[in-house]
């Protein structure tokens, strides 16, 4: 059975109030679009067909390349919007026509619909469910025989029909074939002057066909998001079910609620992520790690039994038993060893770390290659720009940089070289060397009277 | 119409178990009497009287200059307090009676309050609402005609009455010319020898006049905090209510319940508050902002399209473009230009920088004027203090100050000018010249094997 | 009436996926299983022994000292689990059965169901509850006198049955001896070859004896975890419980629900507590102290009157009206006086600060000892590590030590002594001396175009 599916995503969400198309906004570091695509894709539908319209450019350029598009630039209702895509529509098959604003749709309801549609040979079925206040939505008239009678509209429902809880979800399975013969028996003869998707439904059934109704008992898969404050609630329940997920293969996760793991993240079991973590993107978290509070991670992974406390980590990797922070930023291209420790207000970019080394504190390590078991002292600097270009720094294995040094790339320490503290490092050190540059200190007596900044234990 | 407010704000809030008097506690950022204040204000009612008695001096000094109390030396019952502001009750208009501990009364009930009482006629109106649960609230019997009959206390309820779930706010709406005539018939002749508002009603009643009563859906704005655990309840509300106004305003909040932004603060549409971020004081955002999680912005005007990210920013002006942290910390009269970059671990402080300035990592900046253009390495410090005063430090457009250096003020460097990295200036750089205060690099050969230091790879 | 506690620890969790024996798991920072013990100590049960199996020696490694455990090497019902503890039963005296995977058990609850067992004279008192929703749970059937009829299990239901919403909690009061007597009576004879604890109920019965149900209404008290999705709803019932405490000990808590506070923490009135804040261990927080948002603090103690913002402070003292952060680290063994300042970006450890001393900006003062009115100044590290061994500081009272300095340690720095900024301190400063190690500053000028670094505006 070939699957297709065509998404909606022309609408323009004036109750946003945004420049960006509704479509666009994200849920959990994804677009709203793209969640449905991915589920569609997760549930075996590998063909979608995107339809666009309001910031049309903008919605084709968030997508991967080569899906397929159709412009609605008109919005004359869904019925119109399948209606665009009708040429592309399969001669033979099942096509889901799903909501672009519907994020929360999910792989095992969608495979329920497909599954119940086609076990029950039905030429439409409409996926609904029940809402303890189903106001505003077309309310679900079904046939004594359990199928659809008709959908019927809030502002066109008797008190008897508004008093029914199982309401249209907006989704629906058709069989291409009828889907394309019904399409363009859709009228807009209505006060709305509009093209309702429903219609096809009556259509379909005035043509003798049998139109299905799969109703799901989870109601949240089918939330639309129209306003800011759905989209944040659609936002609390996706961040609730990813970490939910996560629990169950065994992450401890101290607060769900307050934890911002985006879907594309993977973690493996006996990790403990402390409150306020975020971690987005392509991120791998290993075993046994710890995830301080208020870290936030992005396209990095770490290696098993590494701790990191409240730090920023960007497109970097971190190995096994690494410990990284208090406050630590590794800049992009950051590549840590195993048991190494960078510690709190280091900053690490574009820069090879080995295992064991240690910058403790308060350093700068940008565009430099470190040995193993090096010693950053604080304060360090690796001077990678002259204001003009940026260099390279090299230091070898079981070098020792003492504190508040600059290393004036490019420039090369060679192994067990020294560094001696408050130094500024121009010239290659040799292996075993001490470089130093400093002048010798002197003291000057009863300075400090004279220069009238004596204060007494009186003042 | 005239209209008043009398707020009842002398109780002592001995279950706060606090030094602090209950009405001064704080409600996203304002304490709970102001709240009320405000309230009445945006209500149209300028002109506030507040009763005072527990903390008194200390309640008088939170309020603005100029406004009316009175004491209440001793609390001897709401009748009480209403009657220490007898004499300064309008001669004609209506009076509001608000409590100081009930923060979370809203300009719209306020207003259907007032709207109900003037188009009724009525010489008093109740403020009432219903609870499931109205345990130990005073309960509203109404007459058929639909007015107030009588409030019942809790303890002389009987079981029918305590079925009632409508009950008594605590708010009211005076006629202020009856009110000023009942005040005076209020006897403390009862069990607790107190001198009860709601007694006000009875009088009128008795007196021929037209006791109203008003219900509102919003039984949340009733809430009086008597606890730490009810500040906490008020406070989340509060929360929630402020970001989802935010939100229907164009603002995305990724968790609302764990964002904290106090009811002055101003955000244009299409800005992003992560997590954990606190927004304070007379703050206002400008639109496509991004402000990164757990940062904290207290007074301080932000330009559209800048992104912070988890820094902490006070009394500051940040314009557009700019980039700041992670881990930056503004310091108060900071001006920081567009398209700036202030990094991770860099400190501002009554300083203004240019356009297109940098100072990416570990620098501090403090009392200072930096030009546009200019790039303030790592380490570097304005040596702004002498241990007796504070001096100013000059850096004119497009210079560069090297890594890990001093600029002891009052110094200037001048256009184009650059300081080598590891230099401690004292004395001006001039334009386009280089500034060097730096020993020469000297290389002790065999020095880490001579001094027992060194490490082989076998350790 | 003596007491004794049999407290089963032996179950694997399969459902944690997880390396760690399931009562090792942690909620609010401590291991399940101490949950227990400890809410049995608070009760006065001194006496306690820990059933332990899966991962015994873990799970006695994770004991205090002198603790009873009895190994189940197989887990054949917890019948067999009590069997276990058999030689250790008390000859007279009251055993209450508990499993250590239910941390939520409150002192109040096991009172109040002591109490009721010695008052009732049972022989054995269940502790049950009743839930909205009882699948899964034994049902509890009780007699018409109100004692005990029997235990009915999901499985073994009827319908009528299944429809009873009093439930086993697993937890149980036994008279000793006549626990003794019964255990080597209960078999395995059933489907799953297991021995049921349950069964000593009804052979006490069929012994004549009297059986009690005392049903609590707290049913959040018997939670047992078998999932990490239940972890983090245990630990969300008891952080909100430890909240709750201190709030109505006169803390204030902006939101409870995103403050994580371990049970041994101990906080004076009036400190307010913001979002984000973590205290564990053994910290004690005096009054009206700050604890700024996502600050960490770990068995510290903070005097009276402190603020700190956003910081880190592990095994450290700090003293009254002393301000810290925000983004400070105090590692272990930080001693900070009265009326400090450590500012952004400043590590200390193992350092006494001495009072009215300051730290305000990027330092690192470790191994130190430093007197009262010190000024440290930005970018000063003391140096304590010469790649070999640490050596001590010490900077004694109105020191001024000027910004990117060094103390190279050991090294002292006397009273009123003064350190050029950007020099590098290796010998004594003598009392009142200024130190300065230091190149004179030379100007290249023209040097930048000649470079051919010169920007203009026009680029």
């Amino acid at each position: 059975m070939k699957l297709q599916a065509i998404i909606l995503a022309a609408g323009a969400g004036t109750r946003m109030k945004s420049k960006l198309p509704k479509v666009l906004h994200r849920v959990c570091g994804q677009t709203m679009l793209q969640h449905v695509i991915d589920t569609c894709r997760q549930s075996g539908i590998e063909d979608s067909i995107v339809v666009v319209g309001h910031g049309a450019e903008e919605v084709k350029n968030s997508l991967d390349q080569g899906m397929k598009t159709v412009l609605q630039s008109q919005q004359l209702g869904t019925g119109h919007a399948v209606m665009m895509a009708h040429d592309l529509i399969l001669e033979e098959g099942t096509v889901v026509v799903l909501n672009g604003d519907g994020p929360l749709i999910t792989e095992e309801t969608l495979g329920q619909l497909l599954a119940y549609h086609q076990e029950k040979g039905c030429s439409a079925t409409v996926l609904t469910t029940e809402l303890e206040n189903p106001h505003g939505y077309g309310r679900i008239m079904r046939t004594t025989a359990n199928g659809l009678d008709k959908i019927v509209e809030e502002k066109d429902a008797t008190l008897e029909e508004k008093a029914v809880k199982e309401i249209n979800s907006g989704l629906y399975c058709f069989d291409a074939k009828t889907l394309r013969e019904a399409l363009p028996k859709i009228s807009n003869n209505n006060k709305q002057k509009e093209y309702y998707l429903t219609d096809a439904l009556t259509i379909m059934k005035e043509m003798g066909k049998e139109v299905g109704v799969y109703k799901t008992p989870h109601y949240e898969d089918i939330m639309a998001v129209n306003s800011r404050v759905q989209l944040a609630e659609v936002e609390e329940i996706m961040r609730r079910r990813i970490a939910k997920k996560h629990m169950e293969q065994g992450v401890t996760i101290i607060n769900p609620n307050h934890t911002y793991i985006e879907k594309t993240v993977v973690i493996s079991p006996d990790t403990i992520l402390y409150p306020g973590v975020i971690l987005r993107g392509n991120t791998i978290i290993g075993e046994d790690c710890s995830i301080g509070a208020d870290s936030r991670i992005e396209n990095s992974t770490i290696g098993k039994g590494t701790t990191i406390h409240n730090s920023t980590i960007l497109d970097s990797l971190v190995d096994e038993h690494t410990t990284i922070g208090p406050y630590a930023y590794l800049r992009p291209k950051s590549q840590i060893g195993k048991h190494v420790k960078i510690g709190d207000f280091v900053e690490v970019k574009n820069a090879i770390i080995g295992d064991y080394s240690k910058a403790s504190h308060l350093a700068y390590i940008g565009d430099a290659e470190v040995g193993s078991h090096v010693n950053i002292g604080c304060g360090v600097v690796f001077v990678n720009y002259d204001g003009k270009n940026k260099h390279k720094t090299i230091v070898k294995d079981y070098a020792f940089i003492g504190s508040n040094a600059n290393l004036i790339a490019p420039v090369t320490v060679e192994e067990s070289g020294y560094v001696a503290s408050g130094s500024t490092i121009t010239k290659k050190v040799e292996q075993g060397a001490l470089a130093v540059s400093r002048s010798r200190q002197e003291n000057k007596e009863g300075w400090v009277k004279r220069k009238g900044l004596l204060k007494t234990k009186e003042e």
